[in-house]
């Protein structure tokens, strides 16, 4: 048993995928997981609906231009506004692969500690009322705190 | 000597490059060396020529999306059409630097390990007849091992 | 206390910026830091102005393909001619939080070292009169020896 540590920059479908892929893996085997969610990774971390709190002009542009939650994220290679996800999806229920927020439930029930990081909502204009319930608001020596602690830290 | 393990998630020229890099980097300094091949990471592993295999409609359409073989990848930052490539290729030559054609046969000769993710090959639609000869197939939980014996782990 | 190294191979914007936030945190908790810069990252190496060298007519086309320098990245998500790194600037300073420029200043005040990737700067024709004072050349040996010695080696 030992732990592992992912930081979720990017916020496209398949990164994210692979992100809880191998973070549900590892806590399948008994580690300890630490998930760090910052930047564009913040997306799939919303909830479902529109709690937009209060925003500076500029915050509500950069908002706007993030994907609404984890299904909505595009796909980092071909995206064509939204196909390229929707074959993605298509083709991981004919496989039997799980969706993002089926891999994000499972991530939950497993235990996988969840953090986003406060820094990037304060540039991104994210408020914690967006984000979904049960996770962790912590900055950067948090992360270190447990990467530190980590024998596997990935930056996807 | 220690392990390395390196996912190649990223399907694009100058990183599938710079992870071959590393990995012969460290071969050559008697390290064992991992690679893990995933999602738009599998083309590199295409061999030429069209051996498709049964497919569905959707992993048709996705596999054709996917370029050819390890020398058709496009660049990350700027491809304009192949031309991206192109330049970096000719650069490259002029530099005496290799290939990921001859990075790739040079890890294999170091005895390199590569896997191709099974779990990405069922989405994707890949199947082991389009993949070179000489890899080993195999999921998350193999990649895993390797990585709790690895010293350095990295997500290309 | 504990070695961390970071190989900054993206280019842009925001991916500098994460690596630069990681890479002062745990200079601050008083870890060694190394940081290599390699492909696209060296355009953050960029000193301003227009120290060329000798280029061969294709590396003159790759160089004028990078950013001139860490202020002008452009961000990895939605860069809309410089509009989405303008935004981001904006609400960076708005939310307290430091430039690249800012950053890279506190990271060599923190002793952080910093190498430029020779090999990349061969081969994106990048000479060392175009780049910073005080930073180290070096290949991927180097790199690898360092991260043999880390205890947290990401690759953004």
């Amino acid at each position: 048993m030992a732990k592992k540590t992912i930081i979720v920059f990017s916020g496209e479908y398949d990164k994210v995928m692979a992100a809880f892929v191998i973070a549900n893996g590892a806590a399948a085997m008994d580690d300890e997981v630490t998930m760090f969610f910052t930047f564009w990774g913040l997306a799939a971390l919303r909830k479902p609906g529109n709690a937009a709190g209060r925003k500076t002009g500029l915050q509500k542009m950069f908002s706007a231009m993030l994907p609404k939650r984890a299904e909505k994220l595009g796909i980092s290679k071909f995206n064509f506004a939204g196909l390229g996800r929707f074959m993605m999806k298509k083709v991981m229920k004919a496989a039997n692969v799980m969706s993002v927020t089926d891999l994000m439930d499972t991530a939950r029930e497993q235990g996988i500690k969840i953090i986003a990081c406060t820094m990037s909502m304060d540039v991104m204009g994210i408020t914690r009322e967006e984000l979904i319930d049960g996770i962790e608001y912590a900055g950067v020596a948090t992360y270190l705190a447990e990467a530190d602690e980590g024998n596997v830290n990935l930056f996807i």
